[in-house]
């Protein structure tokens, strides 16, 4: 049975695990990256990119976003973040405790979305040494709600960024989704709108572990290697995470797959639309669908053996669909849900 | 072509890679461990240790041994560990960075093994606050220089960390290769014998990533689960670093590779034990020949393509056998050992 | 010429000075605490708080809180206080930096004080490990904006604290202030009211530097001396900074101070409460009034030569009376305010 | 009674008293180093050195050196220290606890002090990223054995240090006693032979607290004041920190107090060195007499009420002279020695 609690309940696309398993059927490679797999992956992410970037492979999200930051930041100075970002309600401190204290400094927005005025607001809020001196900030690309920043609203948060010299951080988690949804070149997206770093994640694309760290500005990348060694991140067998990156990357695969999650999560959408007692909370614009349900449906759905996040005291309740989601388990938990909303609407 | 560099040049044993695909087709699972392999895997362990340890998986070994020693001392604490141990030589300061100070102590010791005496010196050297108070004893078994702790050797190191209110801490990135060496139960080597905490590795054992941090002591492993998730050490898609290892558990697959590893390095040490020039460093208990050869035979064996490490300025060679290492192998680079040799001996 | 910026703008009183030249003229004496004076002042606040606490002493509140707070919880976990609290607003990451992640989460409540139900409410919240657990309660007495718990609110959190396995940590950098504005017995509004550990302030008392961290539950003081030392906060020549706190605690030197800058700020809010244009903007029961007043006032106020603190776009501002701060000061500015309030309200 | 266990038993020097209590008599002044004192102090220092060097006041020596290492290096870095030094033998771990996991690379040397041999030695050694990368040699002036590195012994290591991209600290708690036993000018021992940060020490020059860390490269000291804020280390009542100074640096009081401990140290040396059993250790150039003596005359020394350092196992002894020892009791421990030995030789 499939689920909509994350993305992350998905499994190991194929097009990925035959890398994996012709990495595997290669005989002994040399540890820690100087194999020929994770170099063929490099390069052809600087292809993708059209730049000439440096990338890193670490295990999972956590770390990619927290490396990333404590390399564009010391532990006196600050990230500046949604209210939402993952990175500050669900990493369990993993920035504060990569960077040794780096705070982060949240700002609402509408949409899970900083605003150019939210940013600048918190930079020039103060500048005494009791404040943590703001430092880059951090956009999350899709966001945490589901929606996508275009590529105006980056640039517009990037040249405020560069106007007070901070520098930019983007957790890609759902990198492709998002590129999916806005069908623009990854390059465009990113450096080219004022993006230093991209956490660009794999897992949540099709991948059984390993996101990839990619440092634009190659300056910001110095020693990140050493980093990447003492925070535990440095895989010994490397090839095992990086070689699946050329079955995403090939034939725009890692496009394909967010393609097909975004199209389930619209499919939903539409399905569930007008059912009374349901209401959408953010435009479904990459592969999650927030809605409001009443809680009878909510515990009824449970009851039918759905799995999915709620929030707390509200109905609020999030669908996600990845890589691998079936239109016929999206019709079928529509169904169910309209299903369990009359019956709720009846009791 | 196979080498001897280090045992992580090899691939995912098949025995493994079998539940790694299993898991990949048992479609979506949930996240962050709360899988169904994840929890077969650890009831695997506890059987396999005959005691209720506390089993976390995590992504390598740094992370593993790092995590495990910050759990068991404050950063103003200190961790007694020999010359050569490796989070000492090679983990470019993880230890220090996930405990946000702790100091090593270290100490010399025959083969690369503590002694009773130099951890007792160790602890009992000062008592003043500018020195870090010890607090863990780390073993590492099989050793880097690939002999094994014997069973009465680890329990008198235990007796002595006991007296003195320390904890033991065993690094067992090749725990396999010792078990396999002694003979012995592994309670025999780890609970019964003192240790509160094994890092028991799998990476070197045949599989791709991850490594099991057990907790023979539960008290000990409180809130782990948070530090895990804080250090980038949670996998979401934990199914694929967990399954895999029943592919090592059942039918005893871990200790069949790893006395295969075992018998390749005898076989490496018996044919070039008398050849001239070479001298053995270390007796060979495990998976490691450590080697002197000439200069030139040095230079010779890398022109012929083999890679193994040395160690800077003297002759001093490492051959480190995998659990695929073929015998084929083995006296092919016994056979240009023996040429290499003879050659320098006439030049 | 005195101002009303801060508090800590006053110098040492008299009463503590004699000890510390008293402390320079008794010859060599042993460093880092060994010394006749420190024991004689722990023992002096053990009677003052009628309870074997724990004593050390650190050079200032930024070390005193965040050394107490790592003290009770790991990076892992979180300090929950409220918005307005000074290790939230005003320590560039202090927090963070010693316990090396450790979050702070923040609640409003009125009058700059936390509630039990928020504090509930924060600790209910959510139970998955990428949340960090909450483990210590925070509280600041006085606030930041010069309001004081009264034994009945404090006992009522620490209950909530104690029912969720939390520990309870009091920042007191004005813990004087507080006490002489309550009138109570200083262990009724500490550990009898379930206060674990309070962080004494001395600098803003009248001493020049120093802060006391006293450990009420002295189980929780384990190894801390070795946390001090490591952190930098061991001053070798410690009777310099532990002497003058026999001043201050001597024929309740601390309390005479501290009454006499309540009595400043309730004179100064007297004067101007009615003042046309200005609006006190908390209760005044410490030695802090924070009063809006007109823009233009402001702007004339400073003019005028006077110091103090205003935040950003509104016209809050904070005058904060010392120790020292006379009547006469008072007096001139509360004419000075009247006068530019009056200004301002015909310009 | 005097004693010569460590020149921080002694206390205040009058010159210095006289500024901190006329700082005191000032009146209300700014806080955190915005005072006028303040400001001077740092002046006088530039002019000291003949150079615009950015200075900050600390509270003690471990936090100046562990945070001037700190703004050296990132935690995956690592600094080349002698063995002896006193940040890798009594700081409990501050130095990686304020960098966060920087390893201490030690080398062994002659009298206490590197040798450009022993830098090189440990830069070039490994070049791998499980080699914490060098960045930092940490020089200690005076020694901890009471040795002086010469201009051109510095030199010498500031030249292979600037060949491989590493920066020079100077740990100088003792760096008055340095200068005044070198006679040189005080620059031409620090940034005219290459040191970039000096950790200048005023406690044991006669100061109750505080020490001066003086940046001689300015884009070393970027955004240091948040550092300096964040670890607990920015005064609030700084004045009383830093007018201090200005009684040491009048007139060359710091000298002359450093001429005089050195003075009263070859006094010693002079008087004791051919006593039968004992043995100097170390040339004597600073302030510091190590000698071995028979266990029985260290017993009975202490027996008459000396206090001073001892080494395990060994006779060794410390007899450290302060700014205020004076001739008299040198005199007396000089005899007491020779009586002393004199007992254990017939015993």
């Amino acid at each position: 049975m499939q689920h909509f609690a994350s993305d992350n309940y998905a499994g190991f696309c194929p097009e990925s695990l035959t890398y994996f398993l012709q990495a595997n059927g290669s005989g002994h490679e040399p540890a820690y990256g100087d194999d020929s797999w994770t170099q063929r992956v490099c390069d052809r992410l600087r292809a993708l990119f059209e730049t000439d970037c440096e990338v890193f492979f670490v295990f999972n999200g956590t770390a990619a976003n927290s490396l990333a930051l404590a390399a564009l930041c010391q532990s006196y100075h600050s990230v500046i973040c949604h209210t939402l970002a993952h990175i500050e309600t669900d990493e369990c401190g993993g920035p504060e405790f990569f960077s040794n204290g780096s705070k982060l400094l949240v700002a609402d927005g509408p949409h899970g979305k900083l605003t150019p005025e939210a940013v600048e607001a918190l930079v020039t809020r103060r500048a005494d040494i009791h404040y943590p001196k703001p430092k880059v900030v951090s956009l999350t690309q899709a966001t945490e709600v589901g929606t996508v920043y275009s590529v105006e609203e980056i640039q517009a948060i990037t040249t405020v960024a560069r106007q007070h010299g901070l520098r930019v951080h983007m957790d890609g988690a759902r990198f492709a989704n998002a590129v999916a949804a806005l069908d623009v070149h990854p390059a465009d997206v990113t450096w080219r709108a004022g993006v230093d770093v991209l956490c660009f994640g794999g897992t949540k694309n099709g991948l059984p572990v390993g996101e990839a760290v990619v440092f634009f500005d190659r300056a910001l990348a110095e020693d990140f290697a050493y980093r990447v060694k003492q925070a535990g991140q440095l895989a010994s067998k490397m090839r095992f995470i990086s070689a699946p990156w050329l079955g995403l990357l090939e034939h725009d695969v890692w496009l394909r797959n967010a393609r097909h999650a975004n199209a389930m999560a619209t499919l939903l959408a539409e399905r569930i639309a007008g059912v009374p007692g349901v209401r959408l909370m953010f435009p479904v614009q990459a592969n999650a669908v927030f809605a409001e349900l009443p809680l009878p449906a909510i515990d009824a759905l449970r009851a039918r053996g759905w799995k999915f996040y709620t929030f707390i005291g509200a109905g609020g309740c999030r669908f996600m669909c990845a890589w691998d989601t079936s239109e016929e388990t999206v019709e079928a938990l529509a169904r169910d849900i309209r299903e369990c909303c009359a019956s709720a609407a009846h009791s």
